[in-house]
């Protein structure tokens, strides 16, 4: 059966971590709203019942509803038969899928540090201060993590030679920090092969590959997750 | 087998919502930090190999070591049998678990909407619009969220009569801002029926008492999540 995936159609955001991994898997999808219009992703959640989205992205497979980036990829994990087989494995890559999320959301942070239903332009001040400590601190901090983890197993993947959800994960995660903190990341190439490895290498992925030369594949702009503010970079 | 709970041991923080769950489960665990200190809790952390937490809680349960607050509740669920059946129904209960985590992050950020490495003190201008925002916009839109689900089953749980992690979350959640928003939540009172319905219900889970009455339980203070300060509550 064909999924639908319900996410805002103007920008790569966290929907993009959801198509990525169904275009590695090579899973039939529609992207609704893309098809359909931003109205109809707000007209189609606020027409759900019951346990619901609290926000887009979110998948409908048949009867099935579910949102959360880390949870829709476990989901279609499962779904195609993906998972590694074992309970701890599988236990790991929800929990680094997690951590690629909460970066995510510092990531929008760092422009957003006060409200998200402000401009940028209200929370410049805030905004700085939070990309210094971004960039120093809390940043390095998660790429010595995923950095660290990627080594346990020697790469290219999180699971070595087999790629799953988290790689496609961080593949858009790194080219998201390139577009959005280009000087930042010039200056800490070189210190995470690892992470460059699965850069270089998610490409590769058939499907990937196949959608990264479609028109499918949204590139940044200066709206949602990264975006490219040239003061709030290294300088 | 006796789990091991790795959390810092100074205030409730996310631990708590671990803790909570284990005890109306009547789960064995030991609270680790709590008994060798928190010390112990960096050097476990740090001599941690392969994939690995980025931060407690974690909860380590023979060879499994598993992290992420929704995914430590989901682990222990299904340890024990208690999920409800139905792939769907599970699913719904993970990812209000990861939505109750989003608020949760929120929550810490209005008084660390800057740099969660600072003190307080060193971010109270961006902590001060922070907050009005998240009383204004973001908390209602998450508490209507909630209550909305909760009225799907027509309380006092999520699911109707039977309780789950996400019941035990909610309580936690709606008492952490009690004790941080005053003012607020007073302003709000009798808006949310099912909120407040399985806030006074979660109590009589007959561990979750035992619990509450016991010197295991940590009130909040002015560390971790739920902190009070006044000129970030409603004037």
């Amino acid at each position: 059966m064909t999924c639908q995936l319900w996410y805002w159609p103007d920008f790569p955001g966290r929907g993009e971590f959801v198509r990525l991994y169904m275009e590695a898997a090579e899973i039939d999808y529609e992207d609704m709203a893309r098809l359909e219009g931003a109205d109809a992703l707000v007209e189609d959640m606020h027409a759900r019942q019951g346990i619901r989205p609290f926000a887009p992205p979110y998948l409908v497979d048949g009867d099935v509803c579910v949102a959360q980036t880390p949870l829709i990829l476990t989901y279609l994990q499962d779904r195609e038969g993906l998972g590694s087989g074992e309970l701890e494995t599988d236990l790991q890559l929800v929990q680094l899928q997690m951590d690629i999320a909460d970066l995510v959301e510092e990531v929008f942070r760092t422009h957003h540090p006060v409200a998200p239903g402000l401009h940028y332009a209200d929370q410049m001040d805030a905004a700085y201060e939070m990309a210094h400590d971004f960039r120093e601190n809390r940043l390095p901090k998660y790429l010595i993590h995923f950095e660290n983890c990627l080594s346990a197993n020697g790469g290219p993947f999180m699971l070595g030679q087999q790629w799953s959800h988290v790689d496609t994960s961080l593949f858009q995660l790194m080219e998201g920090l390139d577009h959005a903190f280009p000087r930042l990341m010039e200056r800490l190439q070189g210190n995470f092969p690892y992470l460059e490895g699965v850069q270089s290498t998610v490409p590769d992925i058939e499907g990937v590959a196949a959608y990264l030369a479609s028109e499918r594949r949204l590139d940044f702009n200066e709206q949602g997750i990264f975006r490219h503010y040239e003061e709030l970079d290294q300088q």
